[in-house]
């Protein structure tokens, strides 16, 4: 599609940070909240999909339904809406159920605008905190409780002394749990229980490596916008682009993305 | 010792936050610089020192040389200093420096006061998320950027439906580990990464076990007085006292603690 005017990206950035609002207001209403329930989309997997997770999404939709009809959506919980645009919102109203859970503050919001080839501009919003990290538009910024400040991932260093964050130490398969633990071992701190927050890490220049399987396109396409703003690199495990999900490596840099690409393509 | 006076109690609170006060802007001084350094105390295992950890004690040093001088301190960084009051200040300037180091926000500063039965009081705070939580001398409260709430640990719940942190997914030597799995695999939802943020969730009444070995006194004396000031229990791994730290499990309950007792002592 056509390169967007500066105007429509102003709007996309306004209604974004309006999403952003609505679904911290939607999910503070309920986090560490007594009467917390959940329940288990898949039987084989525990996946607790949370009272507070609708009403996100739901009041998401409500303000894209006035402010962007012609916008198509696709969101976690209420699934694809079409458009005429050729903009999707993808929109994932708590990610990180399992921390949002436990009370542990590193789930998130996320919210991204796409057209066919990808995410243009994200946002990771942490509501507890207060914290939103945004990307694209020309923008890579964070605001939170103590400062605001430009993104920038770090600079490049070997992989012994990379910092690695990933959600889960089992990560994915067998076969997937293998190739991360292979690369994890050859750098320097491995740190699990972040979802969504390793991607802001990334992006702020803390750590240098954040690798996950089995995302879904909602898991992934903020972060991607959010890191690529910031000159970070995210792609799947072969190189290819990430942004439909499953094995997600995201890179602070093209010399640690290519080594750590190098250490999970022996799989 | 006799019973502390309702006057000192309210003096050593008044203490400890001020040091916690100190140590937050001592923190915050340097956590997620870009210039963040860290040494290795030990070569076979990664246990990085910031710069920010020993200005964190110092700091705190400075407050109790003038307000506290007749306390003994025991300091993670500047070891033990005698005292005469027959009261033991212990300090963990950053508990969580691995976490510190990533730029998550679970590391925390532990400040607690002691008699020689253990700790009285004590409190957990997050600096950069500018929480806190303390327990003792009849407080049990949490301060945090969303809300003032009482601290009440959760009601007993069977294994099942049970929710157990702790910060690294091999908890300590191979046999600790296997012993922390048997336990965690009877639980609902086990999450990893959490450092003594854990321990302030499970005051709060968010999770229902935290299980870690190979601590220190100063990794759990406040830990122990926040969680018994709100209704839960911490021990070793055998029933006994934890507060000069080693193999530490903490729950909700006492019925949830006889059941992770008995999972624990099968080693």
């Amino acid at each position: 599609m056509a390169e967007l005017s500066a105007q429509t990206q102003a709007e996309l950035i306004s209604v974004a940070h309006d999403l952003a609002q609505a679904a911290r207001e939607a999910t503070l209403a309920h986090f560490r909240s007594a009467d917390l329930t959940a329940d288990n989309k898949e039987v084989a997997r525990f996946d607790p999909v949370t009272v507070a997770d609708r009403l996100s999404e739901q009041r998401m939709r409500e303000i894209l339904a006035r402010r962007r009809p012609q916008d198509a959506i696709l969101g976690e919980e209420m699934g694809a809406q079409p458009g005429t645009s050729g903009l999707t919102w993808v929109l994932d109203p708590i990610d990180g159920t399992r921390s949002f859970l436990a009370g542990t503050p590193t789930w998130g919001v996320l919210i991204s605008v796409a057209d066919a080839t990808g995410p243009l501009y994200g946002l990771i919003d942490q509501p507890y905190i207060g914290e939103r990290f945004e990307g694209g538009f020309g923008i890579a910024r964070m605001v939170g409780p103590q400062w605001e400040r430009a993104l920038q991932t770090r600079a490049a260093r070997p992989m012994a002394d990379c910092l690695i964050l990933s959600t889960f130490p089992e990560v994915g398969t067998a076969e997937e749990g293998a190739a991360f633990h292979r690369l994890a071992k050859q750098c320097r701190l491995t740190r699990y229980g972040t979802d969504c927050y390793a991607y802001a890490l990334l992006a702020a220049g803390h750590v240098d490596l954040v690798v996950e399987a089995g995302l879904q396109a909602y898991d992934v396409q903020a972060p991607i916008a959010v890191i690529e703003a910031a000159g970070g690199i995210v792609t799947d495990w072969t190189g290819a682009p990430a942004h439909q999900g499953g094995r997600v490596l995201a890179a602070s840099s093209p010399e640690v993305h290519a080594a750590a690409l190098a250490v999970l393509a022996l799989a």
